[in-house]
């Protein structure tokens, strides 16, 4: 029976307890030695991105589109993306210790033993929009951890395209292609200039277009109709522009009966795609 | 109309375009010149936790079990804060600059000029939860990232208590409590040493546990059928533990039709927790 009193097995260890003592004074982290932050290298050449974790570098490996520049890897990390020769690779690879990787990637990195120097994947025009009946805009969202989990949400739900405005756009990084984990390579990232502008394109091309609002009139649930549609999610804390608010066909909420009335804006989106993708299926 | 031609309105100036490649160069961080990190300072007094941000600091002074030891403040996050007089507050509380601020949280933590060094809120036991109808347990989710952002949306969606294991419990810290966005106060945390024979608890007190997994044998929304409802999640990539599986009255999956099958834990979270609440609210 579980009970409250922080009493030691007989199986702790004096270490274990010196562990969790020091997990305990620094808040959370895991039980591992301090060790000193190591800064990221130097930048990679002009216009590269740097990709790093197993599933990232499996997905870029894996996409056509992807040039691929350098690729350092552990020999551990070569077996589990399951190369079996690293001489039949398309492109400039060497095996490396994991302390090489980190003097390029930061300690910050969770790299996992493989990083690549790669070309970043050119954004499409709205355009190119394939035939999808499930889009997310990003009205100025940008840091990468949250775009990358948005991304990869959006491939979870079939989503075809996310779209953002040049000049808010999150850009591909390290950070967001590690959150998308590999969800940078299943969809078309798609840069505009004008996002009022995009919905009206949105709008010529069958798309309901849904703004995520804590003060919108109606429940999400109750607010989709289409058979395209495009979900819109503004900054945390900022929310949509009055702009994209005035343009969209809906605005809609996500009914939250608790004592906070807001989301991590990747939550948020989860939420929204899961509950349009529901709403496709059930439509069809 | 968007084109993809990256040319530069008149508006843009000199140094719009040079942040601009800047931003590019780096790779999506937003436009501001590299500043050097500040790391954190001395750890606070032994058992107090840092807190900062405007929320996480507005919903700890509104809780009354919280007992807040000091407080720093800009004159700009006071009047956020809504409070007209510094002296009336009941715990020790000082003006400061921005920068003494960052220089105890170190520049990584978005601070929003407000700290409280402040004793964690006492876990509580199985035995204390109250009247809940949808709680969410973690299998050994520890990243303070996730476990706030989850927080955050169990507090939205009305669930009534977090459960973790001892061992793995992600603890009480800043970044949590920032990623909690306020929810840390709203949530009861309730700490136990066997999950499965919580788990056994739950079951004895009504509830259904639902293991999230993605090779459960139905879907989530055809597998919920309790009158009280506990989701349990287990760490990204490792996923439930065997003896949690074998525990749990039923194993489900979010349905996911993309090429990627699998969503950050705290976004699965968020997904889980608004379908339960919505087959609650339509049960009733």
């Amino acid at each position: 029976m579980p009970d409250d009193k922080k009493t030691h097995t007989p199986k702790d260890s004096h270490y274990a307890r010196l562990r969790r003592a020091h997990r305990e004074r620094h808040g959370g982290h895991p039980a591992k030695p301090p060790r000193k932050a190591v800064p990221p290298g130097a930048d990679p050449e002009r216009g590269l991105v740097r990709l790093y974790g197993i599933h990232t570098v499996q997905a870029a490996i894996a996409n056509a589109r992807r040039r691929i520049h350098r690729m350092l890897v552990t020999r551990n990390a070569l077996e589990r993306l399951g190369i079996s020769d690293i001489a039949t690779l398309p492109f400039p690879a060497e095996l490396a210790e994991p302390r090489a990787i980190e003097k390029v990637t930061g300690s910050e990195a969770v790299h996992q033993g493989v990083l690549l120097e790669a070309e970043p994947l050119k954004p499409k025009t709205l355009s190119e929009l394939a035939e999808t009946e499930l889009v997310i805009v990003l009205d100025q969202v940008t840091d990468p951890h949250n775009v990358g989990a948005i991304m990869r949400s959006a491939v979870a739900f079939g989503a075809g395209a996310l779209i953002t405005t040049e000049r808010h756009s999150p850009h591909e990084s390290g950070v967001l292609a590690k959150s998308a984990s590999g969800a940078l390579e299943h969809i078309d990232l798609i840069e505009v200039r004008n996002l009022a502008a995009a919905l009206g394109e949105l709008h010529s091309a069958g798309f309901q277009t849904v703004g995520l609002d804590s003060d919108g009139p109606a429940e999400l649930e109750k607010s989709i109709r289409g058979e395209r549609i495009a979900l819109v999610l503004g900054a945390e804390g900022k929310g949509l522009r009055q702009k994209t608010r005035e343009t969209v066909t809906t605005l809609a909420r996500l009914d939250m009966p608790g004592a906070i009335r807001s989301l991590n804006v990747s939550n948020a989106a989860a939420v929204a795609l899961y509950a349009a993708r529901r709403f496709l299926a059930n439509s069809e």
